[in-house]
């Protein structure tokens, strides 16, 4: 990692993002408790709810659920990566992967790196960053991948 | 909707889903207390935790994290549409679509169409099932959109 990867972007518009640029936030730890906690509400299969029986599972033991992971993801980079006062919300998200699964303990961090900036045509006060997500173990090991669209005000005229 | 779009899958492996059918589950109510805690754990924008801020936003009032949405439409799936004992996981999610907000109270259902089943060229005892997912409020609206990749075991010899 060089230091321009770990440098915070201090963006504020979406003006402030350039294509090719690199950062990492995290980490945030995940416990079975946790992982037990969302995955009985959002998604209760034995592979995330019952440790007895996912010790004998694919996985030979507990793994989150993929929707946890997206959450955990979103958490990071709320706190880290969009500027709060430009942030006008998701149009969505395109090809999500779950590569590796994620277990109690593991510490996983987020490597964003700025795909495109696109002004809109229709609102020019706005326009569209895609951001491709990766999910890194404490190894380094990609653990989910997607590409994250987000909306952004871009910088008013004289500011 | 025509009664077999009601009906019950009843299926059990990969090969019990044929391409073109259509089923809906829910709904399921979402409360502004439920959008209040999933987003100050995983999504803390005013957007969705502040409902003083958020009446005077762009959506005139609270709106659920696009992630409880995920969240809350896998458990009906989960639920009603992937079969228990032949449900290997998912490699992923493609063309995630945030299309109008989630609002407290909101009444969700899914809509789900097969789109493609395919077995497994390297591992004959498997496939993966390609289903389109439109979640629906009270009025029928869609809200949010995303094709689901799941892996499902085939049907064994004999059974």
């Amino acid at each position: 990692m060089t230091p321009d990867e770990t440098t915070e972007p201090d963006a504020q518009y979406l003006d402030d993002f350039v294509s090719g640029a690199v950062y990492e936030y995290g980490p945030v730890t995940v416990s079975e408790a946790e992982i037990l906690e969302f995955a009985r509400k959002y998604d209760p299969q034995p592979i995330h709810i019952e440790p007895g029986w996912a010790r004998t599972g694919p996985f030979g033991g507990l793994i989150a659920s993929g929707w946890h992971t997206t959450a955990l993801t979103m958490r990071l980079l709320v706190d880290n990566y969009l500027p709060a006062a430009a942030s006008l919300g998701s149009p969505g998200i395109d090809e999500l992967r779950w590569v590796r699964p994620v277990r109690p303990g593991d510490a996983l961090s987020v490597r964003v790196t700025v795909l495109e900036t696109r002004p809109s045509r229709s609102k020019p006060d706005r326009g569209i960053i895609r951001s491709q997500i990766e999910v890194l173990d404490a190894h380094g090991q990609v653990v989910m991948t997607l590409v994250a669209l987000n909306l952004l005000l871009r910088r008013p005229a004289g500011l």
